[in-house]
């Protein structure tokens, strides 16, 4: 038995092979959730997982869990991972990474010949992105109860496929019904997809919260008329309707920066036709800020500006606030238990609020949970030049594992 | 012989019938260009024109051409016609009066024993909507030698099925190529599409004319990012930029009121995914205005628009001015031929500037060329609650018989 340490090069190697499946032309990775290059890279996953004699057990979502025997075999198990799939413009550590340092834990476990005391699992979880099946962060929201399974397998992509269509296709449904597993923690290793860690020279950071998201599908319902004879003042169209609500979002979110967001991503027009003036548009917006009051006070200006350009334009707005998540405040003994390992390595440390969403979030509800983030390049993700260095999860991953070594012992 | 009159009853039965092909639950009709239900009416039209003895020909874009025999073979043909396809939301009366109107001048002179001295030709041209395959007007521009046949049977569709694979599925492809067919004159018939005639009592109006338009195909071009953790001062967000563009042709627009018209009717956007910044967004956008030098200086704005909107967001608009149509001088003596034809009957006129592209503007190169407007509830058009009474359309069938008679004696 040596001291457990993390192998680098054997770590990148794992993500460079990985980003090969879904690989772009632009250097990044596309792996859509329950596509047929996510189950790919699941495949991957697993026969890397073979030899290390973990016990594979499946839920009907498809999330996977990686069970390593501990000596006490009835103690609550120390979890930790995060998800392979991808944004259509994906990089190659978003998510990726945490699933790799986790997969590297247990390599450099099994080398040293250590045998922890509390049984261990590595989880990848289903449909994080959430860019095809929304809401996002899919696996882990049905696994913690927020939302029922039934529902998340009829949710169905802009092709009209739906999750439990795509789990069959990909041979990913198992057997498991999704459900809490009695961890004894909750640990995920991430990209921090800002600029501060870079900026500020730090190694590691530790997430000590998220921000609070709302997110809003909105259907804008003008009348149809023609493009050339209908009189501007006789208009009521919904694509001009939608672009004020796309900048009154973005100006909402300047307004509340840094600590708040807020992103118009995706759209829908119809009859979205040259010579037609559009009837109906569909967004998808949402506002986010680290402090759950200031977001609702976004939110109040958003359907505020929602309201008066209903008025002014004569168009019909709908709002569904489909899904909300966060703020979440993660377990302070395990911010503690990251910083001191961070420390012992000699690794410089800040606290930090993550803004994206993550499944960290719903483990959150289940039991103690934090996150660590390494620094990427330029803050740039969900972008085909992402970038985390060799050394920067390496180095993240070792606080992971000795993390996981204090906990699990 | 007696004197050929238009009968109302049947003119107006007919539209009934044609409108039941591909007839929408909200009481419109949908036949997009070289879709079964375009296929579908022009076989009822063709089925109607049987017993009427007019000699068919159809050249290589599906153009349909019906010819009546004159007195005098040799002398050019009197053409008339229009439309039958629609836009998605379509009406019942939008370019289908036009060729109904015609059919009715056939029989009405069929019922009257009369035989004209020159050759008459009815007309359907193919895609004038422009809705699915780009450009408008795409049969009569063909026709007139604006675009080259190759170019047009090439253009696909947004699920990538060409104009030569549509009209093979249809068999719609004639073997006659496209070619002017020495006309003396060319007449359409149409709906207003615009208020001005039934706010003012007018039964004809007496179209002197087109607005000058510009269409143009956007592609912005920012930088994909993550819709969550990304600072609002870091984005390079196409989707917000096309935003601004939508408001700009729409502000420009309404400061060229009445003459000036403007609008943003298609768009698409990527990756389209929640959770990430919109990196590319395309964009079709229209200036149009009764006066050229005015339309071209509603474009000079447009364009400063996008050259501000560009520098500012860091992203790039790239511009393809794919189609202009316009102005066009509609022939004087055609108009003063219609006006007399209103006045013989009665009926009140008032001479007209169009704001929609019609098959006209590329009969115009060809050949002394009018169109005459009825009034349409409320303007309303492209949109299923369209309409023309029955009074209306006999009224404008009738000035078009006895200008037809007065060209072809």
């Amino acid at each position: 038995m040596s001291i457990p340490t993390i192998n680098q090069g054997r770590l990148w190697q794992a993500h460079m092979e990985m980003a090969r499946i879904g690989a772009t032309s632009e250097g990044g990775s596309r792996r859509l959730a329950l596509s047929a290059e996510d189950a790919a890279a699941r495949a991957l996953f697993l026969d890397w997982c073979k030899p290390l004699g973990l016990a594979l057990e499946r839920d009907a979502l498809g999330n996977l869990f990686l069970r390593r025997a501990g000596t006490e075999e009835n103690a609550a198990a120390v979890a930790f991972g995060s998800h392979l799939d991808t944004v259509p413009t994906g990089g190659r550590f978003d998510g990726v990474s945490g699933v790799l340092a986790g997969l590297e834990v247990m390599r450099a476990l099994d080398e040293a010949g250590v045998r922890t005391r509390a049984p261990l699992e590595l989880v990848n979880w289903t449909n994080e992105e959430g860019s095809r099946f929304r809401p996002a962060m899919m696996g882990s929201r049905v696994h913690a109860g927020n939302l029922p399974l039934d529902a998340a397998l009829a949710v169905a992509d802009d092709a009209g496929v739906t999750v439990a269509e795509a789990l069959r296709a990909t041979g990913q449904a198992g057997v498991l019904a999704p459900a809490p597993r009695g961890w004894a923690a909750w640990l995920e290793l991430h990209i921090e997809q800002g600029p501060v860690l870079e900026a500020t020279g730090t190694d590691i950071g530790v997430v000590t919260g998220t921000m609070h998201a709302r997110y809003f599908q909105l259907v804008i319902t003008g009348a149809p008329s023609h493009a050339g004879a209908t009189p501007m003042e006789r208009r009521h169209d919904s694509l001009a309707a939608a672009a004020e609500v796309v900048l009154a979002s973005e100006r909402i979110a300047r307004a509340a920066e840094p600590a708040g967001r807020g992103s118009a991503s995706w759209i829908e027009n119809f009859p979205n036709a040259r010579g037609n003036v559009p009837d109906v548009t569909r967004l998808h917006c949402d506002v986010r800020h680290m402090d759950a009051a200031a977001a609702m006070a976004m939110e109040r200006e958003l359907r505020a500006a929602l309201a008066d350009i209903a008025a002014r334009r004569g168009v019909r707005i709908d709002v569904d606030p489909y899904a909300t998540f966060g703020p979440v405040v993660f377990d302070a003994g395990l911010c503690v238990l990251l910083r001191d390992a961070a420390a012992a390595r000699q690794l410089s440390v800040r606290d930090m609020v993550a803004a994206a969403g993550h499944d960290s979030v719903f483990a959150a509800q289940l039991c103690p949970s934090a996150m660590l983030f390494i620094p990427c390049v330029d803050g740039i993700t969900h972008n085909p030049n992402e970038y985390a260095s060799p050394e920067q999860i390496a180095r993240g991953a070792q606080v992971l594992l000795d993390t996981v070594l204090a906990l699990a012992k």
